[in-house]
């Protein structure tokens, strides 16, 4: 867990267009995800292992135990959100909230884990017209802007426009405008629980926004900053303390109080 | 939906401890609600209406139609957060985000809608023991601070403590202290969707909080903060729009593009 | 104080492109504060007093009493910003903190108040090029954006841009595309001591921006937006406490202590 | 300035209590300062190198070559504040807006350049009564509070308490408690310009606070929070740019644009 280990990533792929749709799998002929994994690995190196993963696997290929290794998962989806499992989501969830780090990727704010974190609706202005999309820097030293161009200039990219339906964010690092003159915040970042969210929306299947080497290093500089750096924690149940005794917290079990850690009983005051 | 027009409001009890515990039924003999719902009353006077609904109702009492016309729902829930029926639950969630305020309450922290809305698990350290909070303001000029003095003593009150996992709030209006020497975010917004959040902790069953004046003027404050201005929109579905027609939404039906307001096709470019 | 007496308003303009400038003096013959008060005078109506005072008046038209009975100040300057006194720009500082409401337009952005009232460089990328300016609402419910189109069309403006060195804004109301493809945080709130301020960044005095009516309404809810609710309140001098004595703050005058708002001596303890 | 350099510290003391106050010289007999700088250096050993200025050095100890290569100042300073020179204020200031980061110690909240960062009067209640202090972290995952106790324990401590009249901080770290009951936003941090900013309040002159640990430990946290990644860089003048010319900022000389960086004329177009 220490910052010298590697990041253990895990790119999610939704990977139903690739199977459908030629003009998507002409631009991404191994996957979106594999594009994605390629991308992030060329630049983090030895810093980091990455693994691929997509809905058709038993469990999304998301079982507890990938999910308990993982230190930051990219989420990319799009015309399936309702393929995805409940019980899956609810196990990112839950995942997120005791420390794991989690990238949405550009139609992955319709997805039910994204939603389920923000509890908004997500829903946004659209435009699919290859409208040329300018990224702007708009907190220049944050870790995930490190490197990026101002601006960042995505030749194609279906339009994502406000209203964004989203919380306020914790840090606002992009804003985009498209040929259409519509904006947007494109890059907002997020703290639930003790995880750390990134969204970013650039990535459109239609467009090879994935092999541009300045979106990869967004995502690299995303992997880095949303890493954890403590072992997960849960705090789904609220520990019980007794008066100035900050250090034992309780836990009730029908008949007494237990040290929440331990299980000792504890004798009444 | 004018300023003017009286504010429409519900307020929810669970409504389970008064029927159980001697102790509660003595400080709220007519329900905890009811008490609190007189509060509000009596200090929004005609600029309000004010119903009550509980826990044991069908549909617990928050039927599509009760809702619609809620301009701002107060939630006050402990011992039976899984007795509410998760279709109630979705509904609340989607009437705040269309538009209609709510206040949630003390123990409601834990509550289905509250973690729904805010996508942790809202989570605290607590004690029963009788503490003193000092609810201290920290955003002065605040309209839900109006005539609080500073700071508001509760004499007596469950210890509710940091860390408290809720997202990053909107404002940060009130903190409390407790004779512990626990500090608590007892009072934050937030905006999700086209709704107002307000959530503030003073008020556990055991004790006489809702009988207080000053609690019960952040609570009259609150539902003034919390009224929505404008009719309920739905923003579930996201909008299409064709280049720089700003102002004509549109709909995928199929087999084409219909106008998002009036249904009508609308022909290919 | 109430929220039904009048709201006392001062545009404050700058004046000098007025008088130099003919091409400015045909889109502002009476001087561009003129027309802004004009504007919202229109839609404010009885309920506010609109006045307007410019730089080469004796102490800019600002003076100790002028700012005292003054809710709202709207600020405009461009090419004077030096020539502001030091002492004016300390008193209006002061009233802001005391709770007077401000809104800085355009090029204020550079101006004196903005910059102290910030603490940052308050620079931004420009060029004047008879842009296109698109004013997009990202906080659909505030009240600033009361009746505003989505988008605000602005047909010519001088391009603003990111980065913009501003402190992270409480709420960020609009973010602005412009033709060049440009994008800039438009329309931002502050609290600032017991005052509120408010940057809105449309309107150079080449292009008759003032004349538009959603502009004009912009600012008119931004003045609403921007009131104080209760009298000036100055918090310059820290206040002493004695122990839970919450009620009586204390000042030192070199002897011993005594009452803060009385100056009756108070007893050691 | 790459991230295994070690991090430039420079930990700046009024050294006026030391001088005069016998309590104080029996705490801290090398100064304040050195005390500080001790706790730090011994935390950050080889990552760092630490040195000292008091405010009675020629310009401060703080002249324009020692801020250039100063990578995080550490201010501390009570009753003379207004003994320090504008000039040295505002070279400071520009140094955070260019990037260096700074961390203000408490009374330092009432110092020249933080009220300068902040634009407001920074003013706050207090008692100086040997109150215990609690420490809680409000942000579990945040750098700052790495290896903190939850809460940190300050057995004695001058009391400062809410309202602290400050911007709302971009986060909040810590918040404290009294033995009197008092609240304070004890830890919270800012970006201003290209600069970091963190206060931090405990560290009063007649308590051994800056002995202990945990307080040392999270300041070698905050400085190394603080530290900027990339060179010092000045955002004073706004840079002007032709259209889709994106990578070529322009300066207006007079008599026709010269190209930001280099000097080069550039023709009209």
């Amino acid at each position: 867990m220490n910052a010298t280990a590697p990041i253990h990533v895990v790119v999610w792929g939704e990977n139903r267009h690739e199977k459908i749709n030629a003009a998507v799998q002409k631009i991404y002929p191994d996957g979106m995800h594999e594009t994605i994994a390629a991308g992030v690995r060329s630049l983090l190196g030895d810093s980091a292992t990455v693994a691929t993963h997509v809905l058709d696997e038993p469990e999304h290929g998301l079982s507890e135990e990938v999910l308990a290794s993982t230190d930051v998962l990219l989420w990319w989806g799009h015309i399936a959100h309702d393929d995805v499992d409940d019980v899956v989501v609810e196990r990112i969830h839950r995942h997120v909230l005791e420390g794991m780090g989690i990238l949405v990727l550009h139609s992955g704010h319709h997805s039910k884990i994204f939603r389920r974190l923000m509890g908004t609706t997500c829903s946004l202005r659209w435009r699919n017209d290859g409208d040329r999309e300018l990224v702007w820097t708009v907190a220049p030293r944050h870790p995930i802007t490190d490197g990026i161009p101002q601006p960042l200039i995505v030749p194609g990219q279906e339009m994502y426009g406000e209203f964004f339906d989203i919380p306020e964010p914790d840090e606002l690092v992009f804003i985009s405008s498209f040929s259409g003159g519509e904006v947007f915040r494109s890059g907002v970042t997020y703290s639930r629980g003790f995880g750390r969210v990134f969204y970013f929306s650039p990535g459109d299947e239609a467009y090879p926004v994935y092999h541009d080497r300045g979106i990869q290093r967004v995502l690299a500089n995303g992997i880095r900053w949303a890493r954890p750096t403590l072992p997960r924690e849960s705090y789904l149940v609220t520990p019980n303390y007794a008066r100035e005794d900050f250090d034992r917290p309780r836990r009730w079990n029908g008949a007494g109080f237990e040290d929440w850690t331990t299980g000792e009983p504890i004798p009444a005051e």
